[in-house]
């Protein structure tokens, strides 16, 4: 049996009873560690409290080599770790596709994801449109006219005020440097790298001040969330100006953030919004 | 300190380790009862679990009397256990609101709920627009226009075609039978109703008869889950029309019950499409 078992968004001790149970009972266990991040996980810890050695699984093998991974869990329990919840990024539902085509019988664990766990801003789930993933700028590449189109589609709501947008925001873990590589001849990789919220409210105001559709104006009610489901958890509000300045870097600390675009906010929505706010930190 | 403790879907075992040490060390534990259920749950076996006693919070606990807990919050730890993850429904959010209000410390422990969950049918989540809750029909009141019109926007995507729409569908939990209290002159409450997935494709028809606007014709394709991250939990997909025969609900079997109304399906979420077809089984 392929398990594919949900960590949460916290620490080791955020995976289920259920899934430490399985976890427990598997012959080979693999980390994922391509599609997020856990800042307070460490393979050491999650080792220490499996019993077991864990394996770090990074994007060559889940996108690659999986098969391999698949064929073992024919005849022996396998589990595949991963960070929120398994339905949480395309890898992981493509991984399931797999394992189904070969006949390969799968179990999945859920846990927490930032999907659901943004919540804790006080905004309502129900009131969120499509969810959006923004991706850094480059010096040749600053369009990202895809994730406004859509933020500008939610708010646009004629059904009960505008929609809420939750912003995933853009990591590179593992990436190849090709200079290095071209210098030494040996696969080297970068340092991850994580966008932060001031980031992607700035990269929306300057999309913004091409696009004056009115979607991500300065003025723009969002929240930035840092850590969410961990322990020092940072939630602010403000304009999306305010957020873009470099302060809101200091007050949120760590990876991983991410960014709520607002719509319309309701009375409950507005107190919380309020409680926020970072000027009043 | 109020702890906010989401359960999870599934049974008992569906608790993070966290939620459970941080049950364990609480005074006061409370299950709300009014806003979903977990049909693996007792009372019983949570108790058995957490070594100590279990009070159901009944919706007017709930809605009316929470100040008493939040008061005795302030001094000591007091679990409120929530199915699913507790940002999952207004009524929790507003507790935590008043809380707040009163100055007495709220932690959150996050879990799975049916919002990230349901990307066990294949589908993507971050190609879902709003979620919409599908009421009951009564004798004289058969609308539903606001869902209906949530869904047809959903499905009038014109970024990247249309989105999905959740359906979380209507239950009844400790409604008075005020018939039974006129006659016997006591607080009588019905059995508990939970709206079957066939129903709810019903009913979705029936308003497109009246609307005409396309967004749940009979060829829609759908997907109807039950009991979703239990280890019984049935996934079926088919047109609106075949969902809403009465099979449907012998398949499924018990609560609780969504539904997902498809927009347009990409590659991937065609194939689990085509795997849960609900005339392949």
């Amino acid at each position: 049996m392929l398990y594919l078992i949900g960590l949460g968004l916290g620490d080791e001790s955020d995976i289920t009873r259920r899934g430490l149970e399985v976890v427990k009972g598997c012959k080979r266990i693999l980390l994922e560690s391509y599609t997020s991040i856990l800042p307070g996980i460490s393979k050491e810890r999650l080792e220490e409290l499996y019993g077991k050695p864990v394996e770090i699984a990074y994007r060559e093998k889940v996108e690659e080599d999986i098969e391999e991974v698949i064929e073992e869990a024919r005849e022996d329990d396998v589990a595949f770790l991963v960070i929120g919840d398994p339905f949480g990024a395309t890898t992981h539902t493509d991984l399931y596709l797999r394992a189904l085509r070969l006949g390969v019988k799968v179990e999945v664990v859920h846990n927490a994801s930032i999907m659901n766990a943004c919540g804790a801003c006080g905004l309502q789930l129900y009131r969120f449109g499509e969810t959006v993933s923004i991706v850094f700028f480059t010096e040749t590449w600053r369009h990202g006219d895809s994730f406004y189109d859509k933020i500008l589609r939610n708010n646009a709501g004629k059904v009960e005020g505008g929609l809420h947008t939750l912003c995933l925001l853009d990591i590179k873990v593992h990436e190849l440097n090709f200079d290095e590589m071209i210098k030494t001849g040996k696969p080297v990789y970068m340092p991850p790298t994580f966008m932060k919220a001031s980031v992607a409210a700035s990269q929306l105001l300057e999309i913004e001040e091409r696009r004056k559709d009115g979607a991500c104006s300065p003025d723009r009610p969002a929240i930035a969330l840092a850590r969410v489901g961990a322990k020092d958890q940072v939630i602010v509000s403000g304009t999306l100006e305010r957020l873009s300045r470099s302060d809101v870097d200091d007050v949120l600390g760590a990876p991983l953030h991410s960014l709520i675009v607002c719509g319309e906010l309701h009375d409950l929505e507005k107190e919380f919004f309020e409680h926020f706010d970072i000027d009043k930190r």
